[in-house]
């Protein structure tokens, strides 16, 4: 079984419970399926995180899950968390020993059981088709069952908030008897999203006004307050709080946890993670969003690549006096950066600034920068932008500063044929024709697309001549269509992404074909990768 | 000019201002860049949504703004909004009739200007570097010239909250300098982003107690209580709040004036956009993303294409019973709708819904509803979504109905070839061989990558048996690479969109090769737009 409470931990995960459920409530996004593999993996870096507790998922219920409880006994090594299985009461009419479901949450060998519990009285009825009284004896029943095991148990009191409209006595009786049946906390669950803070507030007040158990809160964010409505309850005496990282979930989504803690931990210098965790959310944030195959969402709070990015050349100005002037916290608490943003809405001061960010100092040299501004702004209406392709920015930078472009070698010609075969997937052939170091090379090359094909015959023309080269990988590739109402008839920019194995750059392309945008941006992710090497004593040679 | 307040309308957009900063503060997010175009475009859909005010953007320091407003005197025909111009107080030292700035918010000949003055203490000495009484005489010298001259004057009181934690006084100090000069509304604004709502409410509460001007709020979302911190403001007396549609704007953007809109509407029965106008909140919040190009974002809330989108077998079967169960509200009160979504996470209540609402009834048929099930499932853990591609499930139902696929036509083989142009675009060309209606076709298309290509030469070559086909056109064309950490060698899901100028549909297509993947998804694309087209007598026709 796994343990809780590092005894190097600054903070007792006991406290104050940080209870993720990016593995059970968070999977329930749409367009989210994880692995076996994923989840233990996500495991782990929640635990880095330094949250109390992991809700692993449904045993029983769920195949994959159930699988997860099993391989999770010998695979993973929790430092801070302690799991937790998720289930619900045990069926109507049925003994909570002789319930499958709740067999399945013990064969799960978890320290704690999350059980979910009706204690909506029209749900009881119309959605249960049970009896008030059977409810009650449900949780209770099921609660002192576990308990009876040796199980820590949770209830997750669904649908709580509109529940307590209705039928306040009875969401309360739901809380009571799971209490009574030694429920260590009751979560209040916000299931179909609609609250809004204050109610949320009274409606903790009340409940914690009338039973002293630990109280919980489960927020989902359709009125875009789960966050908001999570630091209520705990305003009001929650000292548990539900959520998934990156606030991953069903329609709208849960409370993003890190948004969460990082308010509480430092806003209201509540201690909820140990100190060496919070800046590890970024990170951690990245990493959980490459797992779930979710793209990163550049605005989310704390974490985002938005987040502490400035562009108004307004801004850019006054961040040169004082970065706290325009920013409400350090972002090296959370891990993050602070950026600044060249666009055609950036004055000379953030082309400054981005330059300096970049290792150049061109303060002196107002025309250079005037005309790299210029150069930005004529770019970025035709498509291009640099906030997403450092790389891209620094080229055109070095061309300035240079008087010509940075070339390593002169393209002549290229050509992709993608062809179908039959019973398999189709291969690409790329023809590249170019001159490098006085020489000409026509090249072939092969792939599984368009883009990779061309990428191989280029390491394969100039792979004598720069060697280097065998070092750069291509790690992404994105392609945006910026008139999405023309369809396949618009200008696309591709964004590329590469690395040496020791850092990583970003470049762009633009054009009205894909293919064209995909090779602008791929030799100047290989110029730029050549470039770095040139400390190991290469030169960019001109053809 | 363009006027407020259509007789017409029930709501009086003066007594709760709703102001909309997409074009202004909005245009501050990451990525986002406007064209005079694509500004007037987003001014009609912000009218047709009731909002009160639209800040067009900063005269005079943006040209794209100066000719916004310009053209937007004869080409922008507003019902129901006013138009605002923003800028800054008169420069320290200058007279406001002196001041050019000042002078360009006048020639934008707008009813209403906006100022940003200094709150902040700190901002006074630090970043404008002048004295605390020459701020506040800035502030009340270019309000009151504006008001001489016949505008309505609103001051946004920068870094307000921050500046009210350091020094309460001169912040305060600085409201009643505008309020006496005749400011019509002094909006307090959180432009760091870093406030609670609890926090908002008591500094809300203590300056409406201190000075009785209509007050208003600007939020931004750094601590993700955006929406929160707007509503607790509204709580607390102020009776104007700024937002941008789908919250865009600089960082982690601003509070998202739809949600806003719709929580004060539909949770506080507070009416502060016309009836009509909620129900197209949905439809103008994606057309908004449409013009700023911006992918929606499913998870947004009331809009989202996730917000109503169910995934859990257990709450399918209960959306069966009674779909107020498990919603907040009725989404077609903000114009959206319930989506059931098939997943390996669905049962086979899932998949008896989804294809109830496309059409088929299958719950009497029991081995179909398992084997369809079983295919989903299949196909998903390939790599295929089909939550965001219904046409491919319906063409997965039909071939399970039919026994056999819906084929309009037989493929033998397809290739592509994409060449670089010396100094021009590259050009693409695809050839189809396939046989239909009992002949064969070997068509060749050209077009400005490779699926466009392929989408001509599809065409050429079927459209003489179906020239139904000339009805479809390809609108959208996603590309995502399934595997990222492998670069360009990855699994690549393809979505593509097609209309029929009626209606939409969406197609998937997975493959090593993104051609390979694309063409998949055309194919089907294709053959569901003839499917649909069937009513008009084209059966399919097997080769």
């Amino acid at each position: 079984m796994t343990s809780a409470g590092d005894p190097a931990s600054t903070v007792n995960p006991e406290r104050f419970h940080v209870y993720d459920t990016t593995l059970r409530d968070g999977a329930q996004q749409e367009g989210l399926s994880l692995s076996v593999h994923d989840k233990l993996a996500i495991a782990g870096h929640l635990d880095e995180l330094g949250v109390g507790f992991i809700e692993g998922g449904w045993p029983g219920a769920v195949p994959k899950d159930t699988e997860f409880f099993r391989r999770a006994r010998t695979e993973l090594d929790l430092s801070s968390a302690t799991l937790a299985a998720f289930g619900s009461t045990r069926r109507a009419g049925v003994r909570a020993v002789d319930d499958e479901q709740v067999r399945a949450l013990l064969d799960a060998e978890t320290p704690v059981v999350t059980l979910v519990a009706k204690s909506h009285a029209g749900h009881v009825e119309r959605a249960l088709r049970t009896t008030l009284d059977e409810n009650l004896a449900m949780i209770g029943d099921t609660v002192s069952f576990l308990v009876g095991e040796g199980r820590r148990v949770f209830v997750d009191a669904e649908h709580f908030f509109d529940g307590h409209r209705l039928n306040p006595e009875y969401a309360v009786g739901a809380v009571r008897a799971a209490a009574q049946a030694g429920a260590e906390v009751v979560v209040l669950c916000d299931t179909n999203g609609g609250m809004l803070p204050d109610d949320v507030r009274s409606v903790v007040e009340a409940v914690a006004a009338a039973d002293g158990v630990r109280l919980g809160m489960h927020a989902h964010n359709d009125t875009g307050c789960a966050v908001a409505n999570s630091l209520a309850a705990v305003d009001a005496g929650a000292t548990h709080v539900q959520g998934t990282v990156n606030g991953t979930g069903e329609r709208t989504g849960n409370a993003d946890l890190i948004t969460v803690i990082a308010n509480l931990q430092l806003k209201r210098g509540r201690r909820v993670v140990p100190d060496e965790a919070l800046p590890e959310s970024t990170r951690i944030a990245h990493a959980v969003s490459e797992v779930t195959n979710i793209v990163p969402y550049s605005r989310q709070p704390y974490v985002g690549a938005s987040a502490f990015a400035h562009k108004a050349g307004l801004h850019a100005s006054a961040i040169k006096v004082d970065p706290d002037l325009y920013q409400h916290t350090d972002p090296a608490l959370v891990g993050n950066d602070m950026r600044l943003l060249v666009s055609d809405m950036a004055g000379r001061a953030s082309v400054e600034l981005k330059s300096r960010e970049l290792g150049y100092d061109v303060s002196g040299d107002r025309e250079l920068v005037t005309r790299l501004t210029q150069r930005v702004k004529e770019r970025e209406a035709a498509g291009y932008t640099f906030e997403a392709a450092d790389a891209s920015f620094e080229l055109l930078l070095r061309a300035e500063l240079d008087g010509s472009p940075v070339t390593f070698f002169d393209v002549e010609s290229w050509r992709v044929i993608t062809e179908s075969r039959p019973g398999g997937d189709a291969v690409s052939e790329a023809t590249v024709k170019l001159r490098a170091g006085g020489e000409r090379a026509v090249v072939t090359g092969e792939g599984n697309g368009p883009v990779n094909a061309l990428d191989h015959a280029l390491r394969t023309a100039i792979g004598a001549l720069y060697p280097e080269i065998s070092k750069l990988e291509l790690i992404d590739f994105r392609v945006r269509i910026l008139d999405a109402a023309h369809g396949t008839d618009a200008t696309t920019r591709v964004l590329v992404e590469m690395t040496d194995g020791v850092t990583s750059w970003e470049t762009v392309g633009v054009g009205a074909n894909v293919i064209e945008a995909s090779w602008e941006a791929l030799v100047d992710a290989v110029s730029y990768g050549l470039l770095r090497q040139g400390a190991n004593g290469v030169e960019p040679v001109a053809s």
